[in-house]
């Protein structure tokens, strides 16, 4: 019998995240940075940081309050790349909803390094979608 | 003799995305999009057209001429998400340098899918590095 | 009688912009740029771009089709800074709405001297707002 | 004789912002909104956070430690309008350098109403630039 490896469903199977921890307004993302991360100076790709922050920030405006699951759009995501970061490392990304109403949420979210050192932040606007079923 | 999937050996590699065209301040990124890009709702993952545009920008302020290839890092990034794209479409980024000097340069970057449609834009901020050797 | 100085009754009058061509998608807005405009080390205060790119954005995006007036509140904005300008020079600014559908708009606008020369860049993403009367 | 008032010798006056407090790696800057901040909707102009935050951002990265005084350029600026304020409130903008070196800085700030409301947010990516003399 082969073990056959299994086939990534999604994007966060694909880069390797997890949801660590979500509650209202409030999201952690973690990912453990591998070789397979970096671009072709060696050096950590933009994109990944990228994800993070468009995945912490989605999360901390989509808490699922009273078994009400909701689901947005990313309209808007801005980046800033502050410190290196090198495979081998295990990244947290801390998103929370700054602001917004029923139609739009705004977030914020920063990735650190284990030491805690600020790799990079980012902001989102997310517009809220209508789930169905 | 055992078939063993190549692991990925950096982020272009595990995306999937390829450089299509490169020449003085403009490049070319694909990217044919499969279920492995998309995120929990089943929609595109913003990180993924946030990492075609900054492989596309970076790309197009970095091409080799003369020989003396340069790197550069991303400071910042900015990306907006004008339209949904499906797994099954092909995207292509296409990245053009727009100002900077010797030390910074700016970028903006497109992304279409096949039929032509503007799905996101975004633009970058790089600062050049020295390269080794 | 003593001629008072007309107090600015907004802000497009108290930077001294002002509106150009406006059409669907479409708008240009020009400034010449005075001493007024300046920061304290003597060069052109990021304000005063990130004002000319709010504006023309907002305006591309707005335009009065069958004597519908539009409004709109920005929810996101995006700037790069790419060339120095000085107080003397006229300032056009042309942005030009690039997505979006009956709630949200995009809209990226470029800033220009008179030479032709690319001194900023930006995107906004924008929310329809409802108009009374 | 005449009370001529006085032209503004730079975009601070002309907006009518001031410097409240400045510390290494921090800034805060206070403006009292009136008539003239407003767009053609009666809302505040978008110009006038970013103005805001871009001042408050820059300052944040150029205090003098030991007299010595830096300068800066402002690369990259993105601005979040998370909540409406009107003419007759206070607000103040507070930036922080959170990170960089040498060459380069990264500041974010926030502006907040009187009552405390999170009215707007930033991040700013900068330059250092030699001074004369």
């Amino acid at each position: 019998m082969t073990d056959t490896p299994r086939q990534p469903e999604r994007f966060a199977d694909l880069v390797g995240y997890r949801l660590a921890q979500w509650r209202d307004d409030h999201a952690e993302i973690v990912l453990a940075l591998g070789p397979q991360h970096v671009n072709r100076t060696g050096r950590l790709h933009g994109g990944v940081l990228a994800t993070l922050i468009d995945a912490a920030c989605g999360y901390a405006g989509t808490f699922a309050v009273e078994g009400r699951p909701r689901n947005a759009l990313t309209l808007a995501l801005t980046i800033q790349f502050l410190a290196p970061a090198h495979a081998g490392q295990q990244l947290t990304a801390i998103g929370r909803r700054t602001g917004g109403g029923q139609r739009i949420f705004f977030a914020a979210a920063e990735v650190h390094d284990e030491t805690g050192r600020l790799i990079a932040r980012g902001d989102g606007t997310f517009r809220y979608i209508r789930t169905d079923g």
